[in-house]
């Protein structure tokens, strides 16, 4: 109920008029300091604050338009898997009047469920084009509060270039929004090293309450979360690479860390995750700056400048590079 | 200088007559609950009291006599490496009269600085040792504090079975000693999957500096390993084997938590030592009562019930099986 607490709150704010079709694109993003662990569970409010870069053409394209007699989902062109189309009919039912059914095609360029977060662009996009087909009228901030709601991550995805999801205090959560935070980092590269796709056994979070409730070591993890927050937003003001890098590795690390504390444990690293962990610790050591960050999946996520981009290309042949600020 | 003044006030203990040679067996140990930081790096006193098992015969056998006209140190048969050699001279240094040397002669039946302490169990027989030669006299408890200068480990290498380590709160240490702890537990299996045994890069006082220095989780250790040494003394001496397992494996995956949130990040482990671990995570979802615990190393240890042996035997062949009651 407190779900749709917020949302009547929200819609209290729309002023626009609805339309036949809703279509918009959001931008899959990289924590560099993670979301991890949550005050609300209920209304996703999480535990501490977030920043992240959003990964430029990489996200989901999603257009809404109403339907007649049922919902009906489509992702990447076919009809969707029944639970990815019950989790986005779930969050509809959040909006919609009584005998309101929609029709919503998404297209996610990233793979699904690998810890690459598409449901933080699936989320954004849906409600970007909500909000053109109801005729809400609403800012991105808001936006992001109702994406929140679908996924804590979403809540980023408004935003182009670097983002930040201020925790907020409230219990209602109206203060826990994000908006876009500095300037274009335009040498700055995100390299995507792909070590599996399989769908994840734990969900994020379920990982994360599981964390939270039999991980002493996440008795730490706010304190932490807090300076590396402040850090990065430093880092990036600053376009300091090597506070950016130092930080945001050791916050996903630390994040991993926590999991690894809980019980049953928790890794949701493969043998070859940590091998490549290792190659980046040796390409350091020899002198190349490189650092790694990586969710709740296998899969790592390097930071780098452009100027070592042919050096990473030759040590990780199958990366992919992302310039965050392309247009 | 702390060091000398701690060996003056042990020495005014001394009460037996000295001999033309000693030799004494020590085992080597294994932590259930570990010792990760130092209050005192001079006197090796830990910040959190620890508990073992030792090994049973595998251990480190030592005979000393008096030498000459230099320390003469030998290894398995051979002269030792010079750093060897020179931590073993160094520690004689605190004991020796004037113009007195002596001789070493060491054999490990277990591998070298592969995580498998065999400096705990190499300077609880030196110091068993030293006490038949140089005629001390002391017990045990005694004995397990001149070990503990020697290395923080060895403390606990005193004894068979089961052993606490009561980490103390005096400065100058004489409260920090070792002793046996309950009885025999004869179904108990410890079983060794040796991954490398290849001189680790970063030895294990560097990493647990590193770690106090650095790492923001290793501020939630004290109370984890404060609690799990509770639960491990009453597993221990409940013979409750799921309370063992559950408590040593958690405790050691904590402590490579507090690792892997160090800066600059420390790992001991190798993606074959990830991949063994969660073997065991699965064999343990398919009913199998099995447990691991690691310490600053690569290496796996196993803990199960004599009743499993065969089942692990067959999951691990290479698993080298231990009974620390066996006599």
């Amino acid at each position: 109920m407190k779900r749709h607490k917020f949302v009547k709150l929200m819609l209290k704010r729309a002023n626009g008029k609805p339309a036949t079709r809703g279509e918009a694109f959001a931008p899959a993003n990289i924590a560099l300091c993670k979301y991890w662990g949550k005050r609300d569970a209920d209304l996703n409010l999480p535990v501490n604050s977030s920043l992240s870069i959003s990964l430029g053409k990489l996200g989901t394209k999603t257009v809404v338009k109403f339907a007649k007699t049922a919902d009906r989902v489509f992702l990447n062109g076919k009809p969707a898997p029944k639970d990815f189309a019950d989790r986005i009919s779930k969050y509809l039912d959040l909006f919609r009047a009584d005998g309101q059914f929609f029709e919503v095609r998404t297209k996610n360029n990233i793979p699904t469920a690998a810890g690459l977060a598409s449901s933080a662009s699936g989320f954004a996009a849906l409600v970007k084009a909500l909000d053109q087909l109801l005729g809400w009228g609403f800012n991105p901030r808001e936006l992001s509060m109702l994406a929140r709601l679908g996924s804590g991550s979403a809540t980023r995805s408004l935003y182009e270039g670097f983002a930040v999801w201020h925790a907020g205090v409230r219990a209602d959560g109206m203060d826990s929004y994000a908006e876009s935070f500095s300037n274009a980092w335009k040498d700055l590269r995100v390299g995507i090293l792909e070590v599996s796709n399989v769908r994840k056994k734990t969900g994020s979070t379920d990982g994360m309450n599981r964390t939270v409730e039999t991980s002493e070591l996440y008795e730490a993890w706010p304190a932490q979360a807090d300076c590396d927050f402040d850090e990065l937003r430093t880092a990036v003001a600053a376009q300091d690479f090597t506070l950016l890098g130092e930080t945001a590795e050791n916050n996903a690390l630390a994040m991993h860390a926590t999991m690894l504390a809980a019980w049953p444990p928790l890794c949701y690293w493969k043998p070859q995750t940590l091998a490549l962990m290792q190659k980046v610790w040796q390409a350091r050591e020899n002198g190349l700056e490189l650092y790694f960050t990586i969710d709740a999946g296998p899969n790592l996520k390097l930071l780098f400048l452009k100027e070592n981009q042919a050096a990473v290309k030759k040590l990780f042949p199958k990366v992919q590079i992302v310039n965050p600020f392309s247009s």
